[in-house]
């Protein structure tokens, strides 16, 4: 089967074999991970979100003696310390950039002066077309169904990836609810020119998350996450004693700062990476009820093309 | 391009030309929608959930009068008067019945026993499985984003299709997020057999609800509808003024019973038939964002099926 020609164009601009993103999470993509996927033919992502500078600059520097092929960083652009994250990333010539969780136009100019393909997460059509006016090369359109922070407006992959594909005119990467090879052709269906998979990923054997994490993503249910903390920024994780606690506090009307108090700081460190069950925020995605099984981030690559390229059979 | 063989599968077991079913809506599905649907080959369905059963008898009998291709009814199964709705359907011996909203077992081995074709609306495995247990010779797996009652687990389209395809194995029409042929190749992919399209029908020129309400989805963005009254029976609707009350009470903390009491009865009839801005409960889904016109449905079904057939040459 063709890859879409939308797709082609992706993976020229990446220079990937592949159009399957690794979502660079916090506590999960190390150097490891985003090595291993992009060796593997996809394009591995360090998550900048959970790292101090010189963390990133570590990883960065044992991703490019590890492997030779392109890999990219994800930098949330909310933090105090993004400068320091972004001269670290323009320090070590690091040629592909994702920001989320911030304003696109505020560091888009100064990464594509250096060079950088830039990609930014949205979650709905307004913010698509502000990243495309800022100048970015592609957009990730993340469903409410993916893992970890999500949009206010609740919009789900099926609903969202045709309305940002009609919104701009660069490549679409469909994120939230993807697998597998039926779910990637799925998304392409709908526009997108290629996937960002998280949860499948966080439970590589290459992810740096705690075991206790990964096994909780191969154990999870279709109602074992679910989006909380919509006072807040919304965010979607495994129902956990501390979702029970966020629930019932919500439940009884609790205000936005009674709410942060009770959330505190380094919650999803407890959870992803110590892997405590009681108190930690378990960032997964609702397609952890898909995923049964951890796996090298390679052997996960290849199945996902392997089970694409069956899916023509379908329709023939 | 061929259907897939679980859409042929599905067409003969309805004896209709396009995998395309028209939901049983309150307030919007007639006997004019219902017949004009079938007699464009997809299955049109009337709604039986506003209807006392003098009136169901009465739009069964002009559906019959106006067309000879099949079409079917939808009941809610938790309604006081369900006994003489379903007396009604043996009576007039409609061959095809769609039931939601209760315990499939209650009445599936009585109208499968009369010769009827039953399917059950599922919102998580669990019940695709109780309905297969059942004895119902398909499922519609109706995911997060349909307008209307919607499932606690809150499971997508996306997440819900691959999950519920895998728990049975009788057809599964998919719900949720379709509107047009790229949405139900989209759903094929997943593993639907066939799609079933509400909002979009909702704002056909057959359907009986008020212009204002068909005004409405044609107007809907991608922000104007959302998942609400958790605590009661969730519900999509959009954000109108009795949206809101409901919004400040949730917030605030308010209990089961305090928001039945807001809630009150015939909201969905103030809204959908009457065209009730303040007080009326308009159910729609999120596809309203990506419905711009009020077509005949004959036209809405030609169109999605021309725009399915196209959709091949992605991949070739």
């Amino acid at each position: 089967m063709k890859l879409p020609s939308q797709s082609k164009q992706l993976c020229d601009l990446f220079q990937i074999h592949y159009p399957i993103i690794q979502a660079g999470m916090v506590w999960c993509s190390g150097w490891r991970l985003a090595a291993a996927v992009s060796q593997a033919g996809g394009l591995g992502l360090i998550g900048a979100g959970s790292m101090s500078p010189d963390v990133l600059r570590y990883h960065i520097q044992q991703c490019k003696q590890t492997t030779s092929v392109p890999f990219g960083v994800n930098v949330p652009l909310h933090y105090a310390h993004t400068p320091a994250i972004i001269e670290v990333l323009l320090q070590e010539r690091v040629k592909i950039v994702f920001t989320s969780a911030g304003n696109p136009s505020t560091w888009t100019p100064q990464l594509k002066a250096a060079g950088c393909t830039v990609v930014h997460v949205v979650s709905n059509t307004k913010f698509a077309r502000k990243a495309q006016e800022a100048g970015v090369d592609a957009v990730v359109a993340e469903g409410f169904e993916a893992g970890g922070h999500n949009g206010r407006e609740e919009l789900t992959t099926f609903c969202l990836i045709p309305l940002v594909c009609e919104a701009v005119n660069i490549p679409v990467i469909a994120a939230g609810g993807i697998c597998d090879g039926r779910s990637m052709m799925a998304a392409m269906v709908l526009g997108a020119a290629g996937v960002q998979i998280g949860t499948r990923f966080a439970a590589s054997e290459e992810s740096s998350a705690h075991p206790a994490f990964k096994a909780s993503i191969v154990a999870a249910q279709e109602d074992s996450t679910q989006l909380t903390l919509k006072k807040l920024t919304p965010v979607r994780m495994l129902k956990n004693p501390f979702f029970d606690k966020v629930q019932v506090a919500e439940q009884a009307g609790a205000s936005a700062e009674a709410l942060r108090d009770l959330l505190g700081k380094g919650r999803s460190r407890k959870g992803i990476f110590e892997g405590n069950w009681e108190e930690g925020e378990w960032e997964v995605g609702q397609v952890a009820a898909r995923v049964g099984q951890v796996l090298p981030a390679s052997k996960i690559v290849h199945q996902i093309w392997a089970e694409w390229q069956d899916m023509q059979q379908l329709f023939t």
